[in-house]
């Protein structure tokens, strides 16, 4: 079985810096988009191969996700022996519960849809459900890029400074940044006042006078980490805030939001693709040496335990 | 079985009419999208009904197919009996073969989706694809638009005109009309001058001086359309020509094109959501008594025989 | 339709008060075991019926894992119309994940097995895993208990009263807690010392002088209940702590261990079969009232939303 | 894997062929028939090969069926490592849809059936529905052996002659052969008079004192040639009509009837067996060239999109 | 749900009368064949019903199954509510195993591809595997003749009758008529003889002088038959022999066989077809009844526990 | 493809045995135990294996067959290339009909349960129903002990010996048996005399003051090896009684029941781990040479027709 990367139209970049690093070509592969807006993908080589198909499902998420349905199929037809999903983002993964009757959820209906077209395999980054690979029908690789964002802080993160979660959420997340950068942990929560109905944000652990670093597995509008950074401020946090997240989705008007004074620094990574945002400062880190080191591996039917979130 | 109307994002006018004529209530659904351009329906009051989901797939196609595939979702959770999509238009119907290796299917793809989703039945409107039931895992019901919109064109026909299909993959089509109107048939067709590669436009049947019918099932950018007008015009068929389609979805300048002065009137239905235009002299009917009468039948376990394409 | 209810070996008792509740008796079923421990259950009266099956999954888990697939397969047999399998309590829910690369993921296994045998719908109460539902292929309504228990707290709840989660995992519990009884929320957390690999189990929130209930979803060998009801003593806690739970599993010596003093009351419901345990002061409610109540819903086809965790 | 070609019985000859040109013996394979018409093959020496099972559908279908479904699971059992069924001609091709309600889907049925039964690809030649690799629900590879009649045309095909296609379904197929043969195409095809319900058959292009190729995929009792013979010959035909189809059935008395002195040639490919038959003058080619062309590269993991038909 | 009898072409009189019985005219359908041997049936009316489709797959066996397998897909796609294929003889029902290894299981390849088309439920009448309702994906009602068939014989059955398994497979067969009938039961079956390769037919239990009734699941050759009556006959039973079978298929020379001097009457019934066979003492005796009582119960999701095989 | 042999923990013994003739180690395999009962198992090194997964599922069945269902789903996440339950004694197995209506057919259950978690093909030793590979969605081998077994007994089948069926159900393998030891076969069969309902115990051969060999496929409680030890005795066989089966489970107070004097030797093999059973005169001969030359030829994808059951 050769090793094939197709790139799907989500990531380019990121999918030919995978293929740079494990030394080949991506695929030709070429999604034609029709003036009514269907697509059609043209993949070219793939008979036998061992296909991994890049394509995050950022927005515009519902493209993104048909594109990568009509690719598994025009890869399962061109006679790929496996294909495996590379979706370093996975959309819709907050949509693993109903919050109320009548419902949808979305995450089974995208992980369903892609394992009946052909999907053989899912790669994930810090999906947003851990139980993603429970929920899919077919064995799913959860990779995290915590060791990755935590080298890139490098020497940034100066003595006292402390980790924190903007909400119990992403807690396990903070431990984990806590445990790499041998930091303390602390978490902005909203609280009930006893007897009352107001509540009130409340952040526990110690931030006076200290740096932070705010980490959540997405931004999405940046509303939470707006907030949060409210929070440490009032509690008399270092004035100079980071913020770290595998996936900056930057929707709306995030780019401004987190472009006010307190925060310092924003790093991702691209998962999804990053344009220039000068509008805030952004640090981009790259994915692409994880995802090519679980590609070889898995290629190679070698273990990726290590390279596992939350492992 | 209660019957239930649930109407999508994509033609609520639709599906308001049709619910009307069959004497109820739309069901409560409600699409909400986030910021990031996911989306979460919810619905109420299903449980035990036997509920048709009108949402026709034009464009966006790839956000109305996957607002159809989350309804089916939430339906299926929503404890409905049945689940028949009604999608008066089925985008990506056109995707039913691979013109060469390395394509996908679209058409399988989507309807594959679907079926795995909980789609129990589906209902169509003058598909793309003839061998759309067979291509589909679960029961299909192909309808035809073509009696509403000849009864539609009315006495707008008048003595002597000749229907006319713009490509060889109409004239099934063109001949339905022209039994349903008591009028001869011609065909525009590409043909290929003896011995050499040079293609011309020819029109098969005479057109001279007569009205002209130009019918198609749908119409996209309208350059089919277009040149057609121009083969007739060429062979002199009288000026005011008429274009019916079933499926008006007018995409880039099709609007613009169809708007210039040969052309006397375009009639299509309301299979996809047809806001004013006032570039072209747009007439619209309704499918909504269609299907509406389709959806009682099936609700009454009624056969729907003459109500089916090319029956 | 006929509602039947038929009680698998698992917790007749429950069963058999659910039955009484709707007003039907439950249908005749017996399981027989064989010498070699071979189970055969034999059912009556269910054709073309609406069955509900009622079979926690607690210890031995993996007897009544195999015994409910049994009786799934023999109502499907019988020409039962639908089954909605009634798991109070959902084993192996805690493996929704894997830990490390090579192992499986019990809760996907047991939930494929179901729905392969015939499994239409399922009915839980606090599942471990909040993605419970979007791991089932079938539909999953996730009922709650939490109403029914602090109910059942009554007047114990004195003024002062803090709810108190183990772990950062029962958070959400302790706030739906927290919600219904006006409580303060704090939580138990291990937090790591800046700059060294100290752990230290920390106490969020203040209990000084207050009585505390502790709560959880379950108590299997009741660790992590005794490690947190030290850390509340503690921090000075009122002595007469109170420890809620939905499911009440008490293996290994985990009565003994909720004896000791300082815990003045265990409460938690019958999802699994209680024996008296004179080692510590436990208190039962059921939840026969709230399974009768989605039943009879669910068999009317009405929405539960009310009833539903997390809602 | 080793490449493996199984004979049924439908067409042993070309089965051979195909595995004498890829060089290899074709594997051992007995179809037993039972005095009661059961069927039972067996299989010898499949384990871990890349196996291609040989069997056109033609008349008596029904037992071409069942035989290929029954081999296809004997190889399965076998511990074949992947199964192409090549069907050169595929029965039921014509029931794509339903004519009117009530109708089974011919095709659906039977391409579902060998999926279920443990197909894992299908290679068809110029089947007579287009959609059939969209029906499928495995990867079909739709060859065409319009190149290799055109070619066996050879210097018969004099200066003027014309490509006439029977009917409106055959004329994508004339125009493919009109573009390999570098010759116009006219069809035949039934219209309606003016305000009258008189149908005629009309001829689009002129075939006055020009010899005539008629063309089609199939060629069933000969019914349709025959009268577009006439059509021709009505027209002014020069009298040496040549036949080209790709599938020869010849049933009831098509062969009788191509006999007639103004067709001077009926040319077929060995899709279905050719016995001699002496009333007609018939030539043969061989689809086994083809066949071995699209297995060597599907074994091969290589593309074959040449071959495709409508390519 | 109206219940609907739909009859294939396999045994239209038996459809007729188990129609008759309930009351109800057997539902519209027609099974059209084309010149080339391909099948289209059409059904009408069967929107919501409860569908029984009578077809057994005596020979031509391979034409039924298809035509079977075409009629489910037919009832499908007109909204059958529910399909019961009603097989009283079930082809194919020997290949239960395979004899050697490159064999197919032709049981289950008929099962698993009715149940891919849509079959929800089976009922058959003595098939020759007992296990056919553990192979079946769906639920299957194995019904038996013995009852009738043992009513049949009625005062035929003289004192002293012993009743003879003609093989050790069919031993089962015979002690259920030994029990109806109080009679004992005999064996024929092969031996070995020690320490030598030589085999002869034994007869287990006493014939002497005694009236004689050899039975069997089925007649194909009546080879086994013949044989048997040849043991007995050698054994010293009384001259008049009575053959009782549940299926006769009467293949080759069978009728010839058994119309024999020594053998009296041949009782079979009506699960196939049975035209007259002047060559030999045939009688039969229907199951119309125990289908008609078979499906009257299961329509009324009543159970059937005394009709059942072996029960 | 790495060829790997995972040790479930049914019997870790016989799992050793065949790898040490395969030359290999088994591959990591640890099933942890929760103290409530739950399993999980953790599996190393199998990315891209040819894994068989050793796990015979006698008592505790369901403790095994839930063992087993975990393993198939830790082999498959982790990348196994295909996966092969080997289970020398398959549980339920005589759980393949209904004896009457409202039970379940375990062996379908189990069949079921193991394809959906994701078996690839499935090998037994004498399953209890021959039907097991038609009931098996997926292929399986059932292979045969009665050569070893027959070999085992070695020289103690003195001249004279007879093999004895303890009932009817047992007379293929005791014909198995017959046949690779030259010896005739007896019967033990229930019979009716004649007009009464009196059943008595028949012996059908002549074993007076002959050896006996009393075979079985299994042991479970004894019961019908006391008997037919008995039925043999009162007919005056000679008072040494050897007693052989595939499979030994000695459940309840077989062990002591088989102890008695006139049995002199039991001959099981290890499908079940056999602890020492000091009541009984126990021999044990291994299958682990059977096991690893039918796996290293399926692993070669070599054929093992010899190896196979009643071939």
């Amino acid at each position: 079985m050769t090793l094939q990367i197709v790139a799907g139209t989500a990531n380019r970049a990121l999918a030919g810096s995978v293929a740079s690093m494990l030394g080949i070509e991506p695929a030709a592969a070429v999604v034609e988009r029709f003036p009514d807006g269907e697509l059609r993908p043209v993949v070219d080589g793939l008979g036998g191969a061992d296909v991994y198909l890049v394509q995050p499902t950022g927005p515009p998420v519902n493209e993104h996700v048909m594109e990568l349905l009509l690719l598994v199929d025009a890869c399962r037809r061109a006679g790929a022996a496996r294909i495996t999903a590379v979706m370093p983002y996975f959309g819709y993964a907050r949509q693993d519960r109903r919050g109320r009757a009548g419902q949808a959820i979305g995450v089974h209906v995208v992980a369903n849809a892609l394992a009946s077209a052909g999907m053989w395999r899912l790669i994930v980054v810090d999906p947003h459900t851990v139980a993603l690979e429970a929920i899919c029908a077919v064995p799913a690789e959860m990779l995290t890029a915590v060791p990755v964002l935590s080298q890139a802080l490098g020497e940034q993160v100066r003595d006292g400074t402390v980790v924190v979660a903007p909400d119990l959420g992403a807690v396990k997340l903070a431990e984990h940044y806590g445990r790499l950068l041998s930091r303390p942990v602390a978490v902005v929560r909203k609280t009930r006042l006893s007897g009352t109905s107001v509540i009130a944000e409340e952040l526990v652990g110690d931030v006076r006078d200290r740096p932070v670093v705010i980490v959540d597995d997405m931004i999405s509008t940046g509303g939470t980490i707006e907030a949060a950074a409210e929070v440490v401020a009032d509690h008399g946090a270092a004035p100079e805030i980071i913020v770290v997240a595998t996936h900056g989705l930057f929707v709306e008007s995030a780019a401004k939001r987190l472009g006010r004074a307190t925060i310092q620094r924003v790093l991702v990574t691209d998962t999804v693709a990053q344009p220039t945002r000068p509008e805030m400062p952004l640090s981009v880190c790259s994915v692409a040496p994880l995802l090519a080191d679980a590609i070889r591996r898995l290629h190679r039917d070698e273990p990726l335990d290590d390279l596992l979130a939350r492992a």
